[in-house]
């Protein structure tokens, strides 16, 4: 496996991806990385005469202000650009991960990788853990703020089969975000993407979802437009980072609570790491010829080995050829 | 001030309104309070010869499975029914709590008691607890699905007066709802609601918020679309509740965490009400003729005690004279 790693994505500089490529190189020998920006700066990271990774140079960088359309066109010497075309022209090179501006990102990767054929738009769909130790996944977590009812179905059908690949979850359970759980809820888009996702023999639909039962355990997949998706997912991280900064605080308030924390050190520790987003790497581009994981911006060297991760499940779940298997299918080849 | 609460819209039929009226009549000795349910059941519930309230016998209920439509046509004798007329009918009635279901009450609330002129939709306006001591209000959190850019100005305009009448706070930082903090970000619908809040003098407007940002003490209010408005209002919520379970769950593991927790059970109880959505009462609803408050449905007494006071606060504000003067303003007239 060939994995092209956008060096200089994140808000944190190149240390965090050559960490992780470092530790994943011990760990998975068969992978060979390419390590793409500016070269000095990544030589600098890495020890003296290290000659592991293939390295790429490239000069400049793609910032959140920069207009997706204008990177692409403008920033050809950024590495997520660089990373972007090798990608596409490397047949060998079968993975791409960045911590780079999301839009440019998902316009860069639809218009130069491609999409995989018959299915409409790309989506995100990042991983979290629910309370009863499993996980539940998110489709679309914000790669498309407008959507159609035909979308949303096709989100439900990539991502039940990214969760059977790379997670062996059997049968998916899959539900749709909506502001109730009667049938007739939502706007137009919800309710005929309800009927839609209903009468599919591909998916194992549920029903509708309110946002609080996000965490439940009762949905492996949780189906929604890319814009309340996002809301979603940044809520529930938000508010658990929130709260954990609170309840901290509160302890550090009185010398009782501080004893009372020793005690529970081991338990605190453990609940900010299934807390902490960094721990569960990125969201996974569903839908692209070759695989592209989007980590967050701040990713630290725990999340980018996550990501790693991700992209060797990825490539192992052979979701690609499945989907174009389904998209054959009389459901689903006229959507 | 006169106040009517629909004793049967909540899951734990007439109790917590009964207990939360005899409390707040205790407080507030100039409220009348009017109850409107299953008269037998609502005496069973008072004290023997109690004749402070008025009590109006309503022997239906309005359930989830209810069309709005077909409760305001056919479900003419139920609780919410009743409590809807005697608001519209009664010139000293000022406000109305209601428990029921939220879709039946928007559409009775926007056809029988009516809008204020000039006001297109009336939106909820719940409020949280953030982080720093302070509240946020989000508006709207789910009474309308579908909005066009004007309407969210409107929800901005209302959102502002009522937490500047009911909250005394002078000078409301309104942040929008959209999947980033750049000015282009979002659908169409957010970038031209965008360009009406960043331009209209009447609403100190700050920018994009990304739902991870609500609880930070930023944002005095969040404008959003009714829908990501509830995907938001119930992920924060969720979030909290699941994470408090699992910390009780986790203490429960061990006996030294259990040690633990005895020094901090005051810190513990305080985090606890401070996530229970119990404390903060229910929505109003902004811009209606007059005062509408829905409760949560499964509103404890406490929560119905809020709502009380929420509906005390509004009669306070003076909002819907002060809305009328603004919506008489340039910027808003012709909206």
């Amino acid at each position: 496996m060939k994995l092209i790693i956008d060096c200089f994505g994140g808000d944190k500089g190149c240390a965090p991806c050559i960490e992780a490529a470092q530790k994943a190189a011990k760990v998975y020998p068969d992978i060979s990385f390419v390590l793409v920006g500016d070269e000095e700066k990544i030589r600098a990271e890495l020890p003296q005469g290290f000659s592991e990774f293939e390295i790429v140079h490239a000069p400049d960088i793609v910032t959140g202000n920069d207009k997706p359309t204008d990177a692409i066109r403008l920033k050809r010497e950024s590495s997520m650009m660089k990373a972007i075309r090798i990608l596409r022209e490397d047949e060998t090179a079968d993975a791409l991960i960045s911590t780079g501006p999301t839009g440019v990102l998902i316009a860069a990767a639809t218009l130069r990788i491609g999409r995989v054929e018959g299915i409409r738009r790309p989506a995100f769909c990042p991983i979290l853990p629910t309370m009863n130790g499993g996980i539940v996944g998110i489709c679309d977590s914000g790669a498309n703020v407008e959507c159609s009812p035909e979308m949303l179905l096709q989100f439900a059908v990539m991502g039940s089969e990214y969760l059977k690949g790379a997670f062996r979850i059997e049968n998916p359970r899959v539900a749709l975000l909506n502001v109730g759980t009667e049938e007739e809820k939502g706007d137009d888009l919800h309710r005929e993407a309800y009927q839609l996702l209903k009468s599919n023999p591909n998916i194992n639909f549920q029903g509708n979802m309110e946002s609080r039962d996000l965490l439940s355990g009762k949905y492996d997949l949780v189906v929604c437009d890319g814009f309340s998706g996002n809301v979603l997912v940044k809520a529930t991280e938000g508010t658990a980072i929130e709260l954990m900064k609170k309840i901290k605080k509160d302890i550090f308030s009185k010398f009782i609570y501080k004893i009372g924390a020793l005690f529970m050190k081991k338990m605190f520790e453990e609940e900010k790491r299934f807390m902490n987003y960094q721990n569960y790497g990125g969201s996974v581009l569903l839908g692209t010829e070759k695989i592209i994981i989007k980590g967050h911006g701040s990713s630290n060297a725990t999340a980018v080995y996550k990501c790693i991760e991700q992209a060797i499940a990825m490539q192992e779940s052979n979701l690609n050829k499945k989907l174009k298997e389904l998209l054959k299918s009389e459901e689903l080849a006229n959507v």
